[in-house]
């Protein structure tokens, strides 16, 4: 990803914009955030991703969403949905709907925000996971056929399905639930990974273990979460990909339901 | 507060968004930020408390704001108000007189917004306090029996009123003035301690002891404001209420008005 | 500037708010961020500065910038331009020529952002500068000459122009382009500056090498960007006047183009 340096363009949430900037700095790719439905289109077209977040959505916001997708969509770019708190609120329900129909990539949540992707109602409260990954997986899956995408779970263990094969990731540290914007993060990554040229299991793959293995290595000494922030961008800018060789933890296999 | 993990609902401005989430998890709270007008009424009665902050006002935000507190009212929930530069202008003099009629539980403000908001006209400038804590307190009771509110004046001693009793807490540093969002980080914290079910005077000085005492633990060795934000959260991560029972330096008394 | 403490009247973009306002106090002054129509103009005319940033841009904040940049220049209040990836879209090209007819003390961006300033036209991909320093030199001349601005290119030596003396800065160091803001930054202290009453060219020559040292102090040791955000902080608040004096590296002379 240093060597292809990718413009990811974010369409994202308030909360996470100076950690999301500098994170995708650390590891190399070049952030642009900007969502005014005047140019989203213009912009889509010439990054070479799109990070679609709903964390803070207005209205306003989902129409550029829209404008922004078609228009990745259209100059062949791959975009990436993180549909935070996805299933709260009416508003929420029917912005996710909506876009999971104009073809993503990749969709990453916790294990309820992806519970509430696949089956359209409502799971979890704000941005927690009261789901775990196991009980969502068997909807990652259904997600990921239906629509034609990879989809991601976070949580202690990630789940990284595109309906045929899955990938899990062991990596990660508890901490990372401590601090606001890690799943965000990992979203954004996974744009920068997917602007590089990688397809949608590989580039989830790849980001959620750099981010993982950075959070490992942010996690040395134990440190309280406003330390930990601060190293977790020093430790994406250090890693190089020999490191997440070394320390990468996922495994390949069957999805689960096709296994079964 | 860790027991209950209150799920605190924030309309905030958006330079405060990233350390307030981060202070929320840091205390034990899980923070949202949403704003959109469609769906803040659905999500503050799911919400334990409602958390407003004025600072980065536009005419879509008072609206949500508008539509939240009630539903947060109607839902039996309370909630905060930050009346951010509220004397400043018309525009957010306005905005803070709507609210303050709409039952917030607790208004925190520092002695220039409290005043402001107390008379209905111009004090100070922008976010920094012209005034006095000690000018403020007859302002800040004849508010709270107005409105029926726990009223909070920061300042180098806080003082915290409901209109019969006052607290005064001597917690914090003066390295908090140089950091932003310190303020609305307590306000914050304030409607995570409404949201574990404290009462307004309650909720109001436990928040201004926590974030006085890890104001203290992260200014010592006196580190430049850049640290010492970060020990600042790392410091809300690590007290426990022993730490605040050891370190808390506050008395109750009968308001100034009263007494006299 | 720590005498003055100038109040800062930011529209900035919701990127870099919390770091900007963060440096902003660091360095003495006292930053404001409001961008609503219906009070931009009222409290431009309180504020000593003004601050215009076009990173995160909207149909509204475009009004409300017209709206305080007017106000401003009514006052007799100086204000600055960061035209963020100002010729990548329509929609910013468009706004940058609104703008730089409103009169501006000082107009800064990177060479690209200059050179489409300067032409019209776009330059560069985001927010990265696809021209060098060199190239920009002379179409800041031209544009300094046009609109009766200063304008700063920044680059690994900055040039600083008022279209007759131009100004070189050598200060600062590459980790600064790895963390997000630290141009949105540098306008926001220029604007500091000419809120103390300094003009274009002294502002923006003290900004860029107040900047450029702190940089230099906060890359000691090599750290990771996240560490190196931090400190940056610090090493704003720990400078003083001398500092600057003897670590500063610049030198004025005629323009380029004059002096050929």
């Amino acid at each position: 990803m240093r060597a292809a340096a990718p413009l990811v363009h974010n369409i994202t949430n308030f909360v996470v914009m100076t950690p999301t900037a500098n994170a995708l700095l650390a590891a190399g790719a070049a952030p642009a955030m900007l969502h005014a439905p005047e140019e989203v289109a213009e912009f889509a077209a010439i990054a070479s991703a799109l990070v679609v977040n709903i964390g803070t959505l207005t209205a306003a916001a989902r129409d550029a969403m829209v404008l922004a997708v078609r228009a990745a969509r259209d100059a062949g770019r791959p975009w990436v949905l993180d549909p935070v708190a996805g299933g709260v609120t009416a508003f929420r329900r029917e912005t996710v709907a909506q876009l999971l129909c104009e073809g993503p990539a990749v969709v990453r949540g916790n294990a309820s925000e992806i519970i509430a992707a696949s089956i359209g109602a409502s799971a979890g409260r704000g941005v927690d996971a009261a789901n775990g990954v196991d009980e969502a997986a068997v909807h990652a899956d259904a997600l990921a056929r239906r629509i034609g995408a990879t989809v991601v779970v976070s949580g202690p263990v990630d789940y990284i399905t595109d309906g045929t094969r899955a990938v899990e990731v062991a990596n990660g540290v508890e901490m990372m639930t401590r601090i606001t914007g890690t799943g965000c993060t990992c979203t954004a990554l996974i744009g920068a990974f997917l602007g590089a040229g990688l397809p949608g299991l590989e580039a989830a793959t790849a980001a959620m273990v750099l981010m993982g293995v950075a959070g490992e290595v942010a996690a040395q000494g134990n440190p309280g979460p406003g330390t930990f922030a601060v190293r977790l961008t020093d430790a994406l800018a250090a890693l190089r990909p020999k490191d997440l060789d070394q320390r990468g933890r996922y495994a390949l296999r069957l999805t689960g339901t096709l296994a079964a």
